[in-house]
C-alpha cells in the first residue's frame, strides 16, 4: 500500500450533521468501508452528549467497530476526559486535536494554544501510566493550521510551532488540517516540507477540506511534499462544528479514484467503497451527499493501482 | 502575468447548454468578463447553425468582441469552412479541433485522425495565403488526449505524435485536452512534460474538465510540467456534445483563486469575476452554474499574487 486513505466521514462527517444516524446504522456502515478496503477509520468522537449529541453512542460505536479485523479504529478526543472514555472503550489509537489559532482554540475546545499542549502532555504521560495492552496510539491534529474562519491568518512558523511541541509532549504523530477549506497547493507543499523536516518519523497526515474545491489539488501538492496519509470522508460530509463556514472533508470516493488512477496504490475497492453510500442515504434520508466519480462513473480505461503496468 | 487563464464558457460551456445564450446577453457577458481582467476569451464556434444552433450568432459574437480592448478574441472551427467564416468575422486567434482518437474525431469533425492532420494542414496553407492583417493565430487543440468515452483508452505515443504532427502543418502552438474528464494528475505530469519536450515553442496549454472532480488537482501537476495556459469556463459550464457523459470544464473562479491564492498573477480581479456569474443566471434562468468559491466566498486571509511578499 502507498498511501493510507484514513475515513472520517462517521466521525467528522457525522459531528456536522445535526440529525443522528442511528447507531445500527453506524456499526454497517462502518463494517462496509472495512470491507471496501479502508485500513483506519475514525469512528466516533469522545464529547459530551449535550454537545454532539450526535456522538452519544461513541462508546458503543468504538466497541463494535474494534472488533472488525484489519482495520484502525480511531476516535477523536478534546481533552482528557473524552481520551479517557475512549480508552475505556478501547480505541487503539487516538486523534487529539489543538490549533494553530487562538480563536479556534478556544472556540472548539475551550483552551488557548499554551494550554492545550499542556493538555497534551498530560494526555500522553496518563496513556502512558497504562497497562501495555490498554495503551492507545497518539495522534495530534494542528487545526486551522492554514488559516481560521474567526482569526483570518494563522501564522505558518506559529502553526509548525505548536506541531513540534505536540511532537515533543510525545504524541506518536502530528498532521495538519485546513480545518476550514482556506489552504491552497503552494501553502500545503510549503508547510509539510517543513513538517516533515521539523519532525521527521512523527510527521503525519493532511485533513482537508473542499470548502473552496481546493481539496485534490491540495493532495496533489501534499503528495508532492511527501505526505502517504490522508484523512477524506464517504460522500464528503463533515465541516466543523466549531469553525464557522467550514464545509465537507474532500470525498474518499474521489480521492481513492485519483490516487488510483495515478498508480498510487489504496488498497481500496472502487466498487465496494460507492456501494458503501447507501449507508449514509439510508441512515439520513434527504442529506446532501457529494462527489464527482459516483454521479459520472469510472472511466472505461480506469486502471486500479495494482493494475497498473 | 505568470498564467493565462483562457475562457472558453462563451464556445465550450454554451454550446454544451441546448437553449441558447441571446446574443445581447453574450456581449455583455464577454464584456463583463474582459473587465474582469480575463485576456483571452473564446467566444463561439463556428459549425453549421443547424447542428449548434446556439452557436448561430458566432460572426456577430466575434464582430462584438474584437472591439474590446486588451483581449484576444478566440473561435473555435472544426473545419476549412468554419476557418473561413471565423477569418471572414475577423477572429485574431482561432483554434482547430483535432482529436486523439478515431472514434471521437469520426464522432465529432466526421475526419479520420489523419485527415484531420491534412485539414489542418490545409488551413494553415490557407491562412498563409491571406493578407498579413487578416492572418490569425491557429492554435490546435488535442481532443481526448488522455482517453476516450467512445473508444476508452487512448495511446499516450498516438497523442503526442498527433500534436507533434499539428505542430509540423504550421499551427503555432497545440495543447492537450481531457475532453471528457478521464485524465489524472501523473498521466498529465507525464504528457505535459512530454509535449513541452517534442515542441517547444510550440507547446500550448491545458484544456480540462472537471467531469470526475480532478480538475484543479490536474492544473497542479500541469503547473509541475511548466503549463502556463489553462482553458476554464465560468461557472463550469460546459462538455462536448459530441463526446457521451462529458461534463463541465474546470471552474475559473476557482481556478483563479487557487493561482492568485499561490502566488501566480493571472491578472483577474475575484470580485469582478464572481459578479459576471450574473449574466450567465439570467441569460440562461434555471441552467445550473459550478464552483465552490463563489458560494464560500474568499477567505480572511486571501492575497492576490500581486500582493503576496
Amino acid at each position: 500500500m502507498d498511501i493510507l486513505v484514513s475515513e472520517v466521514g462517521p466521525r467528522d462527517g457525522l459531528q456536522s450533521i445535526k440529525r443522528a444516524m442511528p447507531t445500527a446504522v453506524k456499526h454497517q456502515w462502518i463494517r462496509a468501508l472495512a470491507d471496501a478496503g479502508l485500513k483506519e477509520i475514525e469512528v466516533a468522537s469522545f464529547v459530551p452528549p449535550k454537545l454532539l449529541p450526535q456522538m452519544a453512542d461513541a462508546a458503543e460505536v468504538v466497541r463494535e467497530a474494534v472488533k472488525i479485523p484489519g482495520i484502525t479504529v480511531l476516535a477523536l478526543v478534546p481533552n482528557m476526559r473524552g481520551f479517557q472514555d475512549a480508552v475505556a472503550a478501547g480505541a487503539p489509537k487516538i486523534t487529539l486535536t489543538v490549533s494553530a489559532s487562538e480563536a479556534h482554540s478556544m472556540s472548539n475546545i475551550r483552551m488557548t494554544c499554551a494550554q492545550a499542549i499542556e493538555s497534551a502532555r498530560r494526555i500522553v504521560e496518563f496513556r502512558d501510566s497504562l497497562p501495555a495492552s490498554q495503551r492507545p496510539l497518539i495522534e495530534v491534529g494542528v487545526s486551522t493550521a492554514f488559516g481560521c474562519t474567526l482569526q483570518g491568518a494563522v501564522d505558518e512558523d506559529f502553526a509548525i510551532s505548536m506541531a513540534v511541541q505536540c511532537a515533543k509532549a510525545g504524541a506518536d504523530s502530528v498532521g495538519l488540517s485546513d480545518s476550514v477549506g482556506y489552504a491552497n497547493p503552494a501553502q500545503i507543499k510549503r508547510m509539510f516540507k517543513r513538517l516533515n523536516a521539523e519532525l521527521g518519523d512523527k510527521a503525519g497526515g493532511a485533513h482537508l477540506h473542499n470548502t473552496r474545491g481546493q481539496g485534490l489539488a491540495n493532495v496533489v501538492a501534499a503528495l508532492d511534499a511527501g505526505v502517504t496519509t490522508f484523512d477524506a470522508s464517504q460522500g464528503g460530509i463533515g465541516g466543523c462544528p466549531y469553525a464557522p463556514g467550514a464545509t465537507g472533508n474532500i470525498v474518499t470516493e474521489d480521492l481513492v479514484f485519483m490516487l488510483e488512477s495515478m498508480g498510487l496504490d489504496t488498497g481500496i475497492d472502487m466498487d465496494k467503497l460507492i456501494a458503501a453510500r447507501r449507508f449514509l442515504t439510508e441512515g439520513l434520508p434527504g442529506e446532501p451527499v457529494y462527489g464527482y466519480v459516483p454521479d459520472a462513473g469510472l472511466p472505461k480505461n480506469f486502471k486500479r493501482a495494482a493494475e497498473h503496468a
